[in-house]
């Protein structure tokens, strides 16, 4: 079986400790992560060859970024080196009405400062079967824009899958431009996954939250050419209660998981969680029905701990997806 | 605008670190505060000229409590310094059935100590609009009664507006002195917070926290001739579990604000948080309504944060005041 | 009063910080526990004398945990000292949908490797009214098997009261060596604490959660002839959310006590709070159906503390035990 | 081999983490100790059966203390509990240039309130041998006088060796009232140690650090007529650069100790160690020089552990005092 | 006496815990400084009133910097808020052989892009007496060279003094640029301080560390008409371990402060500190001798601190410099 | 160039954190690490292929260690999973005259239970160009023994060059095993490194550190036909003080290093970083006498860092090696 190779962008998150604001905070946890990275660190959790495709400062902190990946197992041997810097996120854990707070700081980061001729596809897809990208790096500039259409054609043309996650990010683009790459990147795609509204914005309708879930898919499939489609389904309730479950569609059946109460100790990461279980179901070899059961269950699961990346395996993600949900412990 | 100033004594609290209780502490977490004191914190967040006036000792640890509003921008130069020491008490986070425990040292403080002529009411009024108090400082000591008499005797004359947080401390002193004192203080007062008991208390009633709320705030804002008078409702299900909620009367009309269901991460400081926001609103020209809400949602935020005051923002209380409480993040 | 005498094993338990995940830490919270140790300490807390029994190496591990039952008022001048090493335990704190997580390494402890001559139960028993064991010591190998007949052949000689938890683990044994072992040992115990499945393993009965839980305490204090048995009933719903209550039954008469939900801080030795609270209150002449409610509402609030221990005071659960579960401070 | 008592004031510190000055403290380390509590703990380590004598609140934060001691074995059961608050002392960690700082808060404890006749000393020294005391306890206060004068006058009925550390704190009284007061206590005391300046102003002459150490001794033995005083000679180059040795007199001999450059981590407790590892080596049947010389071993590693105690073993010390210091581990 | 005003750029400070790598760090402590903020900073711990000037974005990471500033009592009212970003530099401590290992993260920060515009000073100039800037201000950017000709233009107009830490930065700038520039500065200075090299740069000549002080100092004075101008003399040995001190030549008389052997906790911010004891010497009437070794003690014991800024007090510092640098502390 | 396989037992580390002793350890630091592991980790870090070689048990703390040298970027594919649990060891820092105190708890450990048959070192060697192991791991078990020599015999056989550290452990087995075991295990060996005494024990001579350096290397090289072998010459001060240098010998030439006054902040490692270096500087060509300058530089380094391996760079080595050794920064 082939690898799974991600392309995105990696970023360190700083986050005070405990339920701290920023202004209380005199430390600051370090987190590494990216959404497409997070999708290889749990692949690779999951028992999965992957890769990690990205560009990195020559630096201290960015050689953390890469040894946080190897240390879960990621290959990282072709990820570039150069450019000025890693982009950093802060963010404040929220809780109960409290919101959680972002300030980001990732403008001139060697990835969207990168260039095209920086990554060799050809060298990179060499024993490749799976490609996964998402919504956020053709954000991050023009040139990144070229990039990520650079990589799902190289991909297309070695018969590799593709997946993405929709992924819209307000901070970087606009919704229209978003809608029209977006647009442009799906057809070259098997795969995707994203809320109500990003699918209603890549069909080029108006968001909104209360739409009907399965119409949209239906219409996004059939759009696309999607071999399969999920939308999640999140509602939140406060900073640490959200429910949450999915929806897939494979152009002719629905298939709807189990729903999940979820107390949430790190809400980032979930979607990306998400895409990794259900690349994981499905290269191997799952049921449908399975397939979005172990996405579901496998994302649940990440909400429960800390940092970016789901450190599930695979014997915890079936053990909650065929179980009872009830954290019992063994002993 | 004039500043608002606050007057109270400011402690040391020590908490032990997450869920340890005292005897498994290595460490205490140092928060300084005080009812009043918390107060200004919160105003000076909301971006209010506040000044806090108290007397503490000319040593490093009553230092830091300075250093702790100055961060803030709270204006301490009225701070007088002097006496034997900062007043402490220790705080063990309750959880689940297991309530939050306190051990009060604060006997011999400076404050307790303090004496009406370390006071100069004219120059710390200089450029005020507003003056809050509290019925903790009445209660230190006989002096203490004399001081918070001479503070809103002056204010009266100067023509601030004058705020009180009614605050029973059972640890101070008995129903009675609190009663017969709060009695006397009320007239000076145009603005005044409290729960039902207290206000029962202020009344010469017997104190019963199922009575009815509104028909106490009638009589309350009757026999003090009060502007406003809000009573905040609490219902308190486990450490961490809470309803809050407050109804506010003008002499006229009865005012309601929404309700929360809060998840307690620290309980000091809810009903300070209160009148900060309740001072803020009203002095900002916000509708009644709004100004009840304004006060709910900004105490309801307080709950979330670790430490005795309010760190949020005039934003951050307006989205949750306004919006759907559900703590949705952007990014 | 006669001193309280617990006999078992103690380990070392590592936990991750917080929610970090085993492959997270950098840190382990260390604890030093055991069942019938957290017994002793739970009495100890309660103001009773009390005395521990185990085997621990002579190094200065073994000596942190001799040290953490000193601090809180334990006896340990008969722990034997010897073997070669302190088991110990690794786990990590489940959240939401992700349960506790354990790995053990108790293999080759002093204590599963103490022998009988080891332990000088005359001496042992001087002054004593009551011992307590539980399922876990005989598991540990044969010769802890025979050490624990001699214990209870010993205290039966001398007139103790005798308490068994029957905490049967599945890591240690399997179903059939319990039960047939459980069968020898109850006969000398006058009371017991176990859940339903436990006690119909020791009725020899195949288990099940869903049996009645009064037919099958009758049947239990008929075939040992219990002066009181105890079943606790635990309902799991995620990793932090149980509910917690106990029926006991005196041969003539079923205790219900009150049910608690729980937000649970930390899982482990929830039922050694049973034991210890049971223990306490049968020894202290509380009415049958006080006894149970002592016992309940002692190990509810172990839930909402760190560590294997509950450091409840007697005041502390009577509060709960009378009062209202709603976490109220004072101040 | 009876016991030890000693009597005196324990204290909570809180000290901020590593080099953080007080204005930088987000946490502070809580250690609990006392000059003579120190004495006790140092001594228990050594394997001495010890109790302590103290008055301490009835509050948690006094148990914390007392859990403290007995952790490390000293005995408790005879302090007594009751009066407002346990002492506080702040202290912040020098370094290089910077020295250590001290903020005390310690006016009204339970100590400094103690009455006569809270201490029954009949039943305190059954079963002792020796009395350790210092000369903070009669610093406390007139009563506090009075009940050392107490202590020392029922130890010497009932033939207990009685040894003072003299321990001027300049913080709690002047030198004359000092110098007055230890003059009437040494005439009952059969071992003392101190530094140069506290040995002088016991002898009403005017201290001089330079002062002949031996001229000194030997006046000072023959005018208390002791067994055995030692002098403590430490230089200090920065804070945390000593050179620490001591002498002993006989009233026959000079002993003079190997000198130790020390590293410090925490220069509190060295007199107190030195006072527990002289009281140990005098009971233990030393020879003469090795009494100094373990005095001398037994405090220089005091200064590498954090906290006010000596948690040194014998074997330590003797491997110190016997071997060559330079800190060799076994593996 | 007017106010002292500083020039400069903040940055936040990532450091990993204790003597962790970057490659070990799961934390960064968090340290909010900048040279010319840490001038103001130990100039407002030493009671003078102070005002920093700089430009930082409208997030919370920026107002966790002025509220660090406003702790310690610096006036921030006319810190400018807007740009992009907060620069960043991450530093790793060093020990022993290890040196302390730096990465910048500055580029595109708010100061480096700050406009001529964003600074009215006759504003910012209004009641002060004393302006500060350094080396690194010009090197930022073009418009800051122009923004720092605008602030000494507009101080030397209004008659303040004007005093330059020459602060060449390698990372930032090339030595001829800097040569260059700093040669255009000087003569709108009145005080100067900075190593050999600095001042032989300034002077247009190849920097030599082994060059004479004094004839390079007095060359330096001549050149610029220099009212004092100061080099700070430091040898490092290790990491760890430095001597400092510096020479003061007023046109007439070279004064030599004492030299100090450092044990190094932090080594940022030592010619910082140096700047801020050398303005307050000056600006508080000491003798000529007394300002050198006021400002060579007072950065002397900066490198016993954690963090950027020097929290001493005058107090401290005199008692260091009219001492014995021994460190003893008072109890 | 091919790879460098070590072959070893891997541990977890337990260290309480700062400077604290075993008893007042709340939290253990966590380090992963092993003789031979920490080679391949230095060398990973200097930019070689390398692969370790051990049995671990299928647990979570076992993947923890593999994780460890993952992040480094060690090849872990060969590690053989199986078995009862990883080895433990305890260690304390020491300071002062204070020793680093260790508590083994190895015993039953997967590697010391491992079968020759879990190794097919034909498949392990593929690629490799260099073996490295030590005496530890034949001291670890008989079969153990056999497997180090399995090990040596087919590296031999496949013409790779071997390097062996003496590295005698007192706690594993007696020098007369030991000195038996290595004496048949040098003639595999071409480089070869160890103390004074570890070459006298393994040419059969009365151990003695003040023996003659150079002529026991003499001896030894003839004996065992080396290409190379070093000692390293440690002089022990407290325990935070050492020298450090080495000498080295090709049968031709003596080769002396710099020596380096260490302040060690972690004495674990230092010879197996100088193994790394040692190897590394051998087989990236550098001279002889940079070859033993490269190994004592690098090792040097070690001792300023937290944890087992050495994480320096070879930039970081060759400065210092190159350098002044001060640690001077660059910013």
């Amino acid at each position: 079986m082939g690898k799974i190779v991600t392309l995105g962008e990696m970023m360190l998150r700083l986050s005070p400790l405990g339920y701290d604001r920023f202004s209380q905070a005199k430390q600051f946890n370090a987190y590494y992560g990216g959404s497409e990275a997070n999708v290889s660190v749990s692949l690779a959790n999951f028992g999965k060859e992957t890769s990690y495709i990205t560009k990195l400062p020559a630096n201290d902190i960015a050689q953390c970024a890469i040894n946080e990946l190897r240390k879960y197992g990621v290959d990282t041997k072709d990820i570039v080196r150069g450019g000025e810097r890693i982009g950093i996120y802060y963010s404040e854990y929220g809780e109960s009405q409290r919101p959680t707070k972002f300030v980001f700081d990732r403008k001139g980061s060697s990835m969207a400062e990168a260039k095209r001729e920086d990554f060799d596809w050809d060298k990179i897809f060499e024993g490749a079967e799976w490609f996964h990208c998402s919504g956020i790096t053709p954000a991050l500039s023009e040139e990144c824009t070229k990039i990520t259409f650079d990589a799902v054609k190289a991909a297309k043309e070695k018969g590799l899958t593709i997946s993405i996650d929709l992924n819209f990010r307000e901070t970087l683009w606009d919704k229209a431009s978003f809608s029209k790459t977006i647009r442009e990147l799906l057809p070259y795609c098997d795969v995707a996954l994203g809320s109500i509204e990003e699918a209603q914005m890549a069909l080029g309708e108006k968001e909104d939250e209360k739409a009907d879930c399965k119409e949209i898919l239906k219409k996004f499939v059939e759009k696309f050419e999607m071999k399969y489609a999920t939308i999640i389904l999140r509602n939140r309730f406060t900073a640490e209660n959200v429910d949450w479950t999915a929806v897939l569609y494979d152009g002719q059946t629905f298939y709807n998981a189990k729903k999940y109460d979820i107390h949430v100790i790190d809400n980032i990461g979930g979607g990306d969680a998400f895409a990794a279980s259900l690349i994981y179901a499905i290269t191997s070899g799952y049921s449908t029905q399975d397939i979005i059961e172990f996405a579901t269950a496998g994302s649940c699961l990440k909400y429960s701990m800390m940092g970016d990346a789901n450190l599930s395996t695979v014997a915890e993600v079936e053990s909650l997806m065929y179980g009872d949900a009830t954290g019992k412990e063994k002993r």
